[in-house]
């Protein structure tokens, strides 16, 4: 990409609010630098001038792109190899009527060495409220340490709470994790985040659809959803209150044919009442360990394991040998007799279930008569 | 029913395991005298002779009624007009071949003021694991009161854990409690639950298949669940192991087409798990108010109300409001060409918003520039 390309990406990136259809096409059919002087010049059809208005004469690219250069950041768009094609080739299969913005992005401002295109094969996303629980950052924590454990990496907006949560157990245990963010790259939001983004920077991935020195807006927290939601093979929400925008990431996920799942809590915490709406409407599937993630976004006959079940001296009688067994004393001793009607069989159908629990060390015979075994 | 067929139900009630489906025929084939007196001289068929071999001599059954007019309690059949009918026709519809113990009753022995004719038609099982948490006890006394004021009556098990925390809580809401026993109605099982299990018999209803004296076995357990399952027209599951009776009532409810709920709990808790892994794998519908399985159980179109949604100033606002609004300053004042470049709006569009806004409260203009209104 030569410098006057990159100017004209630049340029197209702030000019209309992302993502913005005419200017996807517009670029798509006469190449970036032509549609950048176009838009300039206001020689665009009638829907695509009164988007870019307000900002076609306000041209910063020069400066965004030295700041992005000054942090060590990249431009990245759809020529480039590192470009995460296959996460959002999922736009193409979204109902436009229903979610006008399922549009990929044009340009993403980027910075850390992890690699979009390699993330885009073994990821998951995790995300929740910002008000979480205690509960809501230890289950946060527990899950991103198993997924990063298996390889997968961790992709969420940076917020306080579930979020940032994901990422701080995602760089503790030395994990790849990318904060999709709804500012410029140099805009550190939320301000208590500053840090925990700093060492996304440097060790994960920070993404941006907006050029330097956006500040975010509501309107672009729901936009950068849909980037979290495509760049995670699964979308995991850990905490979600009953209006929460984790939900409408969830909403994303679920439009662009990925898994969405949600983790349980108490019926008592109302930070889990939209994870238990969404499993219960079948939205979402429930999740407990980060092995179930995996089996969900790993490669195929990746199962999680059964949990463990406890294992009992019983396990493996048949019904006859427990129904004889229940049938001893705890205390003294029975005959084959009483032992056949406290059970309820013949006394002919006891005798063999007797000797097998002697074999297995439950029943001691004595004098004649039966007990349990002091186990 | 005059005395003689009293006692012979009395006697078929303890001299075949229930239940016993050669049993079941012969009585309704040649009616419980008849059937009663083969027995005791061994003139049946094999099968039925083998299982009825080691106590066709034993008749207390006298005795086992004396027990039961002492304590004030009754022997229900399918010929009296206390007998579920309806809750009881499940069984009908299970494949045997698979669950071979799929038959409803044939004497059950009761004693409460409550009718099960009538709770059949209006009620929810609550059970759980006796290793309940403080969490699951809370749980399940939330969804009992929530049940009991619908009218519901709250049927299980009368086990320590879950089970005690769903009757003591119908009980102290003044509801109905059904406790379905594995043991004798005199046998007090377990001993710790004496008290509470002779407040059921006093307020609510004990039933059990088994006569009096009859001790609890692992068998009997696992055949009083269908019971439990047949007689609540939802089961729901509080808290469960991985290994749990109450995955065993669950598996009962579904065999019998009745509906099975979960409660869903912290995925650090071990008593959770049962739950989720019946929710996740979709054997079970997550509940967490009992608003919510009083929509299963309850009249056609008694809905549980929707989760109420904090509201805010913002909603309702149109798209271009919220950009506008998003493009105040919070100090200081803007221009209304300032607030177009920062929304990325045309200045024609941006007026229009800015009086709706100062309309509704929310914006303010000073010397023909804008801020936010202070709230």
């Amino acid at each position: 990409m030569d410098e006057v390309e990159r100017r004209a990406w630049a340029y197209v990136s702030r000019v209309a609010e992302p993502p913005n259809e005419q200017l996807a096409a517009l670029v798509a059919g006469e190449g970036v630098v032509a549609a950048a002087e176009r838009i300039r010049r206001g020689d665009v059809h009638d829907k695509l001038r009164k988007a870019t208005e307000a900002r076609r004469d306000l041209d910063c690219a020069a400066e965004d792109l030295e700041v992005l250069d000054r942090m060590g950041g990249r431009l990245l768009t759809d020529g480039d190899d590192e470009w995460p094609y296959l996460a959002f080739q999922a736009f193409r299969t979204v109902d436009r009527t229903k979610r006008p913005h399922a549009l990929p992005p044009l340009v993403l401002w980027v910075l850390g060495p992890s690699r979009l295109s390699d993330i885009q094969d073994r990821s998951a996303a995790i995300v929740g409220t910002r008000a979480a629980t205690n509960y809501g950052e230890y289950a946060t924590a527990d899950l991103t340490a198993g997924l990063v454990e298996k390889d997968v990496a961790v992709v969420s907006g940076g917020a306080y709470g579930i979020d940032g949560a994901a990422h701080r157990a995602a760089l503790a245990s030395d994990g790849e994790t990318v904060a999709v963010l709804a500012a410029g790259l140099d805009v550190p939001y939320p301000a208590g985040h500053s840090a925990l983004l700093h060492r996304v920077g440097k060790q994960g991935l920070l993404v941006s659809e907006y050029p330097p020195g956006t500040r975010p807006t509501r309107r672009q927290f729901l936009t950068r959803n849909r980037l979290v939601a495509a760049l995670g093979k699964a979308t995991v929400v850990v905490e979600a209150g009953i209006r929460s925008g984790a939900a409408n990431t969830a909403g994303w996920a679920d439009a662009l044919g990925r898994i969405v799942c949600a983790v349980p809590g108490p019926i008592t915490s109302s930070s889990s009442i939209g994870c238990h709406v969404l499993i219960r409407d079948r939205k979402a599937i429930l999740v407990s360990r980060a092995a179930e993630v995996v089996e969900l976004v790993g490669r195929i006959g990746e199962f999680a394991p059964e949990h463990e079940r406890p294992v009992s001296d019983l396990d493996g009688l048949s019904d006859d040998e427990l129904a004889v067994y229940e049938a001893l004393p705890g205390r003294g001793t029975r005959s084959v007799e009483e032992i056949a009607v406290t059970a309820g069989k013949p006394a002919t159908q006891v005798l063999g279930p007797l000797t097998m629990l002697n074999v297995r060390g439950l029943a001691i015979q004595e004098n004649g008569c039966w007990k349990l075994a002091k186990r």
